[in-house]
């Protein structure tokens, strides 16, 4: 019987070899739209739609032929071990092959175009901050996005099945309650936090793009990006993407009057890009080769975003190098730097937001989606139902609304379900350094002096290796002995913020 | 039955629907390639090479399809004009399918992932000036082009397989009869070139890449490239590649020690860029609407770089603005630079080649690549067997491969057959200049003032709009009224280097 497991039988050879064609297809998919993202000229657009509506048919086509499903069942037959590589994919391929079923070939041809044309219509609408240019694309998504969730189907909420395509297996229901307990202690850390005197002064973190991209560069490959499988292009939205096995993507903007805008993009990227990497090799183009969910992924980012570098530990150690890239911040002190990037205050921008009000951008959003979703709100009424809540929630008054509504890319590929995600990430982020602290106790030594491979290792034996081969709730139980939860992020938050 | 021309019947649209199919997929190959060559991390190769055969693949398959076969017959009983837009695109398509049909497609696949696989290893090998690094894929390579040939038939030379991909019609016999009328001419040309001494002195064109990148822009645009369509890259080796409707893309590569090397290959790129520009949009993605023959396509971007860049007005117009960019151009004239720019001296880089020698070069490589394809000569000969011919030919020594059998990109992609349609190039587009200067009186008061539309409308009309309704020799003959001969190029030649 063991033979079974090392030598899959003939069907699972089949339902592989069809399952890494479609994979193949998807990848090339993003090389085109990270062309899009970074380089392609804007009278390329119609018929790069055109080339992308007709990879996401055939793949779809692919996926979904009545063949798979035969294999499927013929593979659900062999008995693979759950959380065997095998296991996990035939797991992983029913589930999606079930859902990509419920949309008919033409939905899928139609919503691939759609996205490639509102993310341009997106991008000059955000430059000009015109929500007007955005819209009609936007009453498009909003109406598929809502046929999609009918398609799918779902128990309670439509939402969920949305929410699905993320975070395999949560449910709206259970991000409300999880955002409904952090939004008291967000409130009740805001109020604590007081203008640190100590903070960096304003221009002190000035520097040109090449000097931005330089120190970024030195700094992600020091936590172990490995640029000959990836590398950082601009775009308007930082993102990181893979293009294929050993071909990582990532991207930022940059701003000359902070570097540590496009630094912390990078963290954020790097970190998701640092989970590709590490992913199984020999498993690329399958679940056990991929990302368990986006609420996993977006730990990884958000671990060395914020966990590694906005530590103090961090700034004692690139303090020194960072002024050979910006040679103004001699002027200032490791403590300063520190203090200017744990800094609180209510901002516009969400990749942007300081780690405790950075949850409340989550919860708007949240809350916009479901309701957009449910037809609670119309997508007319988005700039001025942003305003008003966002002014409610941090007494902040949006006056263009490339500060508010326009700000993110999601929604112009249709991601509504995507945003819980990054809490999600925050809290899943918390839980993992807890337990990775306590695995290594020489971690907070090691990050003190610059040195990222023990974390990174534990990481990758713990959360990266695994692949999908757990699902995101499993793997946290396994890996940190607690479901997902608020407690260790407010412990990160109270110990930056109000010490 | 006039009906029928403008509403061509259900067949013809059903192939025609198909055929833009086939040429999506190779857009979305050549966006793949385009990256593969600008961007890509070398981690990254074996993957894309799996992508690329996988649509190499695909396109092949569909393209020779039984159905498309039934198709074409179907629609040669339709009796299109023989140059109307559908007529010419039937008759291209049988043409190419019962190519295409005598290749397997397993031998399609293969080829394409040697391709990718290839290029790596020649980058590196031309990096290092290691022939060794390229030798085993350059063995494969031509073993493979042999076979190709054999698949394909030839009546008297295997070479006329090759180059019939690129220059429908041509064969090896007449190529050969024009460059051996071309030789004794230009040798005798060389034997009354004198250094110049009016010409400007080494150094005064250096500049920085920026600089250089800037200016490059700004003459592209003047001469009418659509930068809103198309864009410019760094690679290798220079090219030019349209990745989709509106998208034309264009590379060169930068040496700070002269800007007019950049200048003249941007020139030649934006010629193919013009080109490929112009064809009829309404019928991309079908023969009507793409270019005839790299013999023509190389006739475009040798018109722009040489009778347009190298010419005396080009300098009187464009002296004072290069001194924008380089500012130490003010202590030359425009004769000087015009003198600079057409200095005739032997040297090792075709791509950089004077007008003069530059057809030695092509001699040079189509009698190797005859005696390649015919087993004559063998890889392993190639590094000796080219610095033999070519001391004996230029008097110059080739102390390393990457001055010499390593320089082109060509035999890396399997183009055997490619290098003739440059000496073509240069014929037609001498003779096309002779007629557009017939035709348009002011053309040359219009240079002198950095005036293109004239000239730029003249081909479009003439050439860029009639796709592919004429195979090459006809368009020629219909154009310039003489199929393509050698001596408006001597003219040119004369009246550039000895006068």
């Amino acid at each position: 019987m063991a033979a079974t497991m090392t030598t899959p039988a003939a069907g699972y050879q089949k339902l592989s070899k069809r399952m890494r064609e479609v994979s193949l297809l998807s990848t090339i998919s993003c090389v085109l739209e990270w062309d899009q993202n970074t380089y392609m000229p804007a009278g390329a657009l119609a018929y790069r739609a055109d080339q992308l509506a007709h990879l996401g048919g055939r793949s779809h086509r692919l996926f979904t032929a009545g063949a798979v499903g035969e294999l499927l069942s013929e593979c659900e037959g062999y008995g693979f071990g759950p959380n065997t590589a095998e296991g996990a994919n035939v797991r992983e391929w029913r589930h999606h092959y079930e859902r990509a079923k419920k949309l008919p070939p033409s939905f899928v041809v139609k919503f691939e175009r759609m996205k490639a044309l509102a993310y341009e219509a997106w991008r000059e609408a955000r430059a000009q901050s015109k929500f007007k240019l955005f819209k009609p694309h936007l009453v498009k998504i909003v109406n598929m996005v809502r046929q999609k969730a009918d398609y799918f189907g779902y128990e309670t909420s439509p939402y969920d099945a949305l929410l699905e395509a993320y975070e395999p297996g949560a449910r709206a229901e259970r991000i409300t309650q999880l955002l409904a307990e952090l939004r008291p202690a967000i409130v009740a850390l805001l109020d604590q936090v007081r203008e640190r005197s100590d903070s960096a002064p304003e221009g002190v973190c000035q520097g040109t793009v090449a000097a931005q991209q330089a120190f970024n560069q030195r700094v992600a490959e020091a936590i172990g990006f490995d640029f000959k499988a990836g590398r950082i292009d601009t775009t308007t939205h930082p993102f990181c993407n893979t293009l294929g096995a050993g071909d990582c993507r990532l991207t930022t903007r940059y701003r000359e009057g902070d570097f540590t805008e496009s630094l912390y993009s990078i963290l954020h990227e790097a970190g998701h890009g640092l989970y590709e990497q590490g992913l199984p090799p020999e498993h690329f183009g399958t679940p056990a080769g991929a990302a368990v969910s986006m609420g996993i992924h977006e730990s990884q980012s958000r671990l060395w975003e914020n966990h590694v570098g906005r530590s103090r530990a961090f700034w004692e150690y690139w303090h020194p190098i960072a002024c050979e890239y910006f040679p103004q911040l001699k002027n200032v002190s490791a403590e300063q730097l520190y203090a200017k990037v744990n800094r609180v205050r209510p901002s516009f921008i969400r990749v942007d937001a300081d780690q405790v009000t950075y949850d409340l951008h989550i919860m708007l959003r949240f809350d916009m989606e479901q309701k957009l979703v449910s037809r609670q709100l119309e997508v007319a009424d988005i700039p001025g139902y942003w305003n008003e809540q966002f002014q409610q929630m941090t007494g902040l008054k949006i006056l263009k609304d490339s500060d508010g509504c326009l700000q993110d890319v999601h929604w112009s590929f249709g991601g509504i379900g995507y945003f819980p995600t990054y809490t999600l990430g925050n809290l899943n982020a918390a839980q993992l350094m807890q337990t990775a602290r306590k695995e290594n106790p020489a971690l907070d030594a090691d990050l003190r002096q610059g040195r990222y491979q023990a974390l990174l290792t534990w990481l990758r034996q713990r959360v990266h290796q695994e692949g999908s081969r757990y699902r995101s709730r499993e793997l946290m139980e396994k890996v940190t002995g607690e479901s997902t939860n608020i407690r260790h992020h407010l412990e990160l938050l109270q110990a930056r913020i109000v010490s």
